[in-house]
């Protein structure tokens, strides 16, 4: 039997009684077609798969022409959407020559438009900014690219746009306002550029979006410490973020090294959350934690951590350890990263 | 003629001029021994070559085992310490019997120096806390782990003690205080414990270190904003993320979207710093940068972003470019990444 005590440290590790759940809740709110899983999140084609399998959800999208890339070559390539802009005609052109793989791209602009029809690809859809200054176009100029779009022969599923600006608001009713502020915008735009996609929400939203055919969501497969504080969510912290206690002063005032740093954990929301003690500061390859009189932690100990934010700390990693317990059960690579 | 504009983005591109300045700039100031560059920073064994070569810095120091054992296998082991403890009896043991690689290790406590023993590692230095809550034991018990240690059957080369807490102090005065006062607690510790090597310091203390015999830094080579608020420090920015704009809203308020975000940027000192607007945020895959009126920024176009923090930017990426003005002169990679 293989446990956590056998892996080399920092490594991720996810539970799979939790990543069980997650799935299941999330395929009850929305089951099958009304769930376009997001990648990014995960990064891995054996995940993506398992969420296929278990529950139907066998449309997908992506944010990096590498995700793309590598769901396509993994067999994964049903209804794949790049919910993203890219004017990289020459990768675009080798997906939209593939076969058996159907290729959806994000368009707002005239450029993003003629790199969509350059690179062979047949399906769009019309990105809609409904709010957080990002990609889209304003919602007045949706129809007027989904006509030039269809002009150069390219078939408009529909229309996407992400109410990124709320999705962490631990507020649901301030929450619920913002989103039907935002999709309000994205109706006038969907009834003008006609079609029967309308990609929308994420992790966050994914309840409370009524307007959307498809929720895009990720973090929900994993979670972190930032979507946990939003307690109407049903969905539970499944992966750590293994370590080895490598250097102790232990005592009032004392405190505990890990082996997991920032090079370990995504920062941008924060430091992560230690199980043995209040985390002082992360470091290249260490964090520091204080140590807790009532704990009996000793050097070699492994510890661990959750992380903020789950999409950029899994992309730091190789692989993800699946554990039930203390034992390792399977192993699947984090194949997705990179651009 | 390859340029960055063949390049898929994120990239990372290193602009050579900068980097030779940089490398000369600490070997005038540090030639020879008297550096033990840190690989942690730039995570290439071609680049350590080169500064091997250019400046006869033939000892480096490392973080993770992954960086020991890709300098070993690489040629680069004259004289390698793994500047952290390791509680990995079998990753340090192979190190341990690897031909023509020398190999000292760190400890700071009775576990660290028998993982030490157990692996066959021959030299160790005792790792001494001088004022960063970090790894390293109390100065006043370094001479006791020295013993223990050459009952052991250890050679102790010596101490370290990292005086991290004032690295990027902006005020001199203070840096230079605040040095004063950790190294006399290392030097107490090295008249105990013996030995040739007193190893300290880094970028932001390399000048004022007077007591290490050698200074172990890494962020000098290629810099960042973070480090370059320090203004006595010799070194520039010699490496950019090269994204591209993929959507755009000019115009009063407006607003470009580039290609690289915070999977892209290492983010626990903040934003990366744009060629053409202000950072507004950065989120997964994207950037999103202020409109100045007079700058015309087109869709398509290359952007240069400088990030906060070197060290886990590189670690994000799989190659570095070389680039002199838009010519890619030569591609390294970032072959030490991971654990």
């Amino acid at each position: 039997m293989t446990t956590i005590h056998d892996l080399p440290t920092p490594a991720l590790v996810v539970h799979t009684r939790e990543l069980t759940a997650n799935l299941a809740a999330m395929a009850a709110a929305r089951p099958a077609a009304e769930l376009r899983p997001h990648v990014k999140a995960f990064k891995s084609t054996e995940l993506a798969r398992e969420i296929a399998a278990r529950h139907h959800h066998h449309a997908f999208c992506c944010a990096t022409l590498a995700e793309m890339e590598g769901m396509a070559s993994s067999g994964l390539g049903d209804d794949l959407m790049l919910a993203n802009e890219t004017l990289d005609v020459e990768r675009l052109g080798r997906l939209g020559a593939a076969r058996d793989v159907r290729i959806t791209v994000a368009v707002d602009s005239l450029e993003t438009i003629e790199v969509a029809r350059l690179a062979g690809v047949r399906e769009v859809v019309i990105d809609v900014e409904v709010g957080l200054p990002r990609c889209g176009c304003p919602p007045a100029e949706a129809a007027r690219l989904a006509e030039v779009a269809t002009d150069r022969g390219l078939l408009v599923r529909g229309v996407m746009g992400y109410e990124g600006q709320c999705q962490d608001w631990t507020d649901p009713e301030k929450r619920r306002a913002e989103v039907e502020r935002s999709m309000a915008l994205l109706a006038e735009a969907h009834a003008e550029v006609g079609g029967d996609v309308v990609s929308a929400g994420g992790t966050g939203t994914h309840a409370i979006n009524s307007l959307a055919t498809e929720i895009q969501a990720g973090s929900y497969v994993l979670m972190d410490t930032h979507y946990s504080r939003l307690t109407d969510l049903p969905f539970r912290p499944a992966l750590r973020v293994l370590a080895t206690v490598i250097s102790a002063r232990a005592g009032a005032g004392g405190w505990y090294v890990a082996d997991a740093g920032l090079k370990a954990f995504a920062m941008d929301h924060g430091d992560p959350s230690a199980d043995i003690g209040h985390v002082f500061f992360c470091s290249d390859e260490h964090t520091t934690v204080s140590a807790e009189p009532e704990l009996d932690v000793r050097v070699g100990d492994r510890v661990t951590f959750v992380p903020a934010h789950i999409d950029p700390t899994v992309a730091k990693h190789e692989l993800l350890h699946l554990v039930e317990g203390e034992e390792i059960i399977d192993v699947w690579p984090v194949d997705l990263r990179g651009w």
